[in-house]
């Protein structure tokens, strides 16, 4: 396997980012590229969740994959392995990415032959809820050993999202994890989350989720 | 029981955070008070870990908590429950605290009277650990769900802590987690890091950790 690239993301000059974001929504539209931004704590199974993903869609469309870290390359090395094309962005210590950032990502991963572009997030449930990408639509993981009050502590991330992924379902009989109230909680912050309990290592529960990315690319690029 | 009283705390107007840390220090070692700052990802058991370390030394030493998070209280209600003065400090959004943050909160706990004051940082891995608090120490917990990557992918709090406390090792059968290469990783980016496993929910492996507690604070207040 070749080294994946890494590439070096520099802070936005774009004072307005929301305008960034809705600059590159329509740059995406017009290519007829659907970007999906992933967010979710450290070690809550994003790139797990991503690489059965990909393995489960990369017949039916053409993926590429972006995964920002402050460090490393063993993500995008992993998602490469599940064999679709893949960057590793290094953020410079930055806790996020922003439109700006998350464009120079796009230009280096090349988008015009791609149905499907994923963003793999820094790990941090505060931050990256605070930047519009200009991704199409924000998923979020939480993993059952996080605890079910996260929905409480950490508002805005369940606010911007359009589907909660609750993974790690495999391990639920060894915490104190409470599926119903989680779900209630979360639907209570945004009441048109889309919920889907999974075990990404596993791949229980992974067909809902991917019938709806399914869906959302398919509408998008029609 | 009464409820916690909750504070909203103000972005710092300091320009200089090192210095308004070194002062706070300095102001603490005066009044014979030890400052832990307690950082982790969230769900890696902050709290329960803080629950259980005071309940065990609270007839030893004066000890008060100061619980940061965005919304909800939580975590200082819980902390209240195992018998310490414990306020919770609303950040408005932000993803850490700094030094003039802790500031306010110093002020708002009252440390005079206490032996040992303990911030429970947002839970996050990455802006924290760019702000010094004023602590005397920092501590991390990394969880075994959370895997054994962390520190390649968030090198900086390796870095800065003090301490490293491996939480939840009750559930170790049930993931791939190498302590031994975590534990070495994180050697590598701090050899002067301390590494405890513990299971905070069981109380496995806490009795290392509360005598390093206990020292530090009896080194600092003599």
């Amino acid at each position: 396997m070749d080294p994946v690239r890494i590439i070096e993301i520099k802070q936005s000059v774009f004072a307005d980012n929301d305008r960034e974001a809705g600059r590159i929504r329509a740059r995406l539209k017009k290519e007829g590229t659907y970007l999906l931004n992933l967010m979710s704590s450290p070690g809550a199974g994003k790139t797990t969740t991503l690489a059965r993903t990909v393995a489960a869609l990369k017949n039916e469309m053409r993926i590429g994959v972006m995964e920002a870290d402050i460090d490393s390359a063993v993500d995008a090395e992993r998602i490469a392995a599940a064999g679709v094309r893949s960057i590793q962005l290094h953020t410079g210590g930055m806790c996020h990415l922003d439109a700006g950032m998350t464009e120079q990502g796009l230009d280096e991963l090349g988008t015009a032959d791609l149905d499907l572009a994923i963003l793999e997030n820094v790990g941090n449930l505060v931050c990256p809820a605070e930047f519009d990408t200009g991704a199409v639509k924000n998923a979020m993981i939480l993993s059952v050993p996080e605890g079910d009050d996260k929905p409480l502590k950490y508002p805005l991330i369940f606010t911007v999202c359009d589907v909660l992924l609750v993974n790690k379902i495999d391990v639920l009989p060894y915490f104190d994890f409470d599926l119903a109230k989680v779900t209630e909680a979360a639907l209570r912050r945004n009441p048109k989350l889309q919920v889907f309990p999974i075990c990404a290592k596993t791949g229980e529960g992974m067909e809902p989720w991917l019938a709806w990315l399914r869906t959302q690319v398919r509408e998008w690029i029609k």
